[in-house]
């Protein structure tokens, strides 16, 4: 096996019950990510203490770091776990239709990891994969994994086709095959894409900026001529209306 | 350059006005893209009459498949166009928090590409590689987007990091610099995941239920297990609970 | 029965089925507004034809107007039908985690009778109250009524306290009891907040610009005080990291 | 003043920073709800240690309860306090597109007074009146609201027309005269509508039971009427399908 095809995947666990649906969906997709080869480890954030951010960023954008300045060691110890590491499986119950708030804290500290961009030129959490599992006993789920994935796709974190997984009953998930199947494929489809993205070094690049002034006035040009062309004809519409 | 490392792009723009922000911050996303090697083109959704979707998958699942079979060819003639291309940038301007009525339709009648999983076992769009802008006058851009990420991962697309761009000002994009560089790098990042993911031919797989089967005893065991140990734990504070 | 006290109730039904879940559910909901003393109608949008917003107000804020210059009398027919109720019960089936695609134009062309700010001082929704009711085979109720809810209220419509209801199941709505009772208590709190509020003729206050030159100077005042006492303490935290 | 003209609007913080634009706008605010004749007062959340909810509803219904056998007093001093209020307008800062950790961690905590409909009948909330105020460096603001709100009410708790403000820029508040205003009416808003809707005691009536065992008979014989009419229409649109 070649160096690119070996990834580490790590379960994020943010339910504070350690036997409950959440664990059972996590235990899955991470028994599929071994089967794809992965080598897999679990964090329960929930036997951490993890303090909540104190948005230094509003203060000072340079402020905001990896270590994070909070003194608990909770966060960086798992922050550093999480470099060694190249996708992630995140599971949280659905509290209020959104991650669990010991979630929501630790997601609030990445902002130290992704922040590094202003001090490295690049977020630490660049290039990385994640996949997702929410549970909740009434509905929810859907505006949970939704925030979370466009949380991760802005801090630079790959989110793969069907990589999600939820479970919506009262009842224990082991009776809902579908939910059981979706997060075995979660744990496939993280492994499979970390392998293939993996060789990929740099993905957001600031040397862009050159296409977008050599590109910009030809493309402000073109629009002003269809301007030109297709604004009368709403202008029309306009003075209709005035009579009516 | 061999057939994996060339991939087409298609612009989807949503946008009623062709001579707005939204279509400005696509031209410089496909740009990038075809810097990347990317063929590009684009569709006006505008210029199409798409019907709304009439829900046959709630009167029989398999009713449901493409091509659709609501009698205007305007939808299914952007489907088979979309079978052709490797990935989507989608723009939409922001209506009340959302996308455009006319892309909320698209997406809608994208579900007869979606449901074929129950035809051939395939979604049609399983593979594909999406980045996404949204331009309004105001908030809004980011709900908009993180719904059109979740529904297309949850379609079978891949969304690649930092695949969003979004202008939520009453001026011109040409003065929101941050804007147009991650317009740049929607381009960029969707082809390069491209490139990289399409070797890989399938993603879901449905034969995980017998990794499923075997390994849920086990993981139900553990589980068991541990709530034994933990849940009197909660019990003796639920205890407490009555004295207060 | 004063005149405070006879209220009307417009159902909006926006499913293209009329024989499915959601229609049950508002049909509940309605027994419910008339059982509180309401006057109760319906009307079903999939019945008319009603054409996307073409976006007017990037052009010009005073461009969009109540009624709409697009000429299908679909929508205004229905706009000047709103006008004449207190209250409304919004139905949706969930396509991807949001409105029909029928619904979402439709709330897109309310922006003609929201807009009549600019023209008259007033939404012409102000003070009109709402309820939501959707259903779906699967996940996402959730996401499509929070984008309804904080829609409507930011057109000036008032939303109760328990005035959700949804239904996440394949089988039908009849077997679950919870979402029945919900429906009726939406038909409840609408009726009984649309005559309790019916009294309040001016919500948003423009005028409240003095209030806010006249107070504005002192709190900046005491703002500025604080950030004196409280910023050294995190400047300290800050230069502990260096060190880190 | 009767005393059902007399309410008391409790502003909820929740930055840590309380020198910031959020804070601003929530004494904005509060002096427009002064001005409308309420009693305000002003809670810190950051000067609390609040504990993240463990979720004993999933083990137990009934083992959650108000006050939380979560052992810091810190959450239960808070509830009783608002116990004492008829309004909250609750102010945020947007991290990632939602709610600080420190309200998400309050929020939670709420369901302890929600989930006294199961002790008592009724959610401790109910009928309580809420505004909303959030303040990111970039967008975020309306997902943070729109989760807000939703939850909210689902707690039983009012949401009146234009209760929400938000401020999306690097600048300070007091150059954004449109947010100044918004925040001023939010404070407006829930006081006149806390005052209207205060002589409602019960809003969620658990004996609509009744009217939906007595209607749902005949509204299922309708809809199964409607169905025999309406479905073969479709069916005739699906036989086409096979020959395409």
């Amino acid at each position: 096996m070649s160096r690119l095809e070996y990834v580490k995947i790590l379960g994020i666990h943010s339910s504070p019950r350690r036997y409950g649906e959440t664990y059972k969906l996590l235990r899955i997709a991470l028994e599929a990510a071994r089967r794809e080869g992965a080598e897999t480890d679990i964090i329960y954030l929930g036997e951490y203490s993890i303090e909540p951010c104190i948005g230094c960023v509003s203060d000072d954008i340079l402020a905001c770091r990896f270590p994070c300045i909070i003194g608990d060691d909770s966060f960086n110890d798992i922050g550093r776990k999480m470099l060694e590491f190249d996708g992630y499986i995140i599971s949280t119950p659905v509290y209020w239709y959104s991650a669990s708030g010991v979630l929501k804290n630790f997601i609030d500290r990445l902002t130290s990891m992704e922040n590094m961009i202003y001090h490295t030129g690049k977020s630490y959490l660049e290039g990385k994969v994640a996949g997702f599992i929410a549970v909740g006993n009434d509905t929810g789920a859907l505006t949970t994994i939704s925030w979370l994935i466009v949380t991760l796709v802005s801090m630079g974190v790959h989110v793969p086709a069907w990589s999600l997984a939820y479970h919506e009953q009262k009842t224990g998930v082991e009776n809902n095959r579908a939910a059981l199947l979706d997060a075995a494929n979660v744990g496939r489809v993280v492994t499979l894409s970390a392998k293939l993205l993996k060789s990929q070094k740099t993905w957001y690049d600031a040397s862009l900026e050159e296409l977008v002034d050599n590109t910009l006035p030809r493309i402000l040009g073109e629009v002003e001529e269809l301007e030109k062309k297709l604004k009368p004809l709403r202008e029309k519409l306009w003075s209709r209306k005035t009579s009516s």
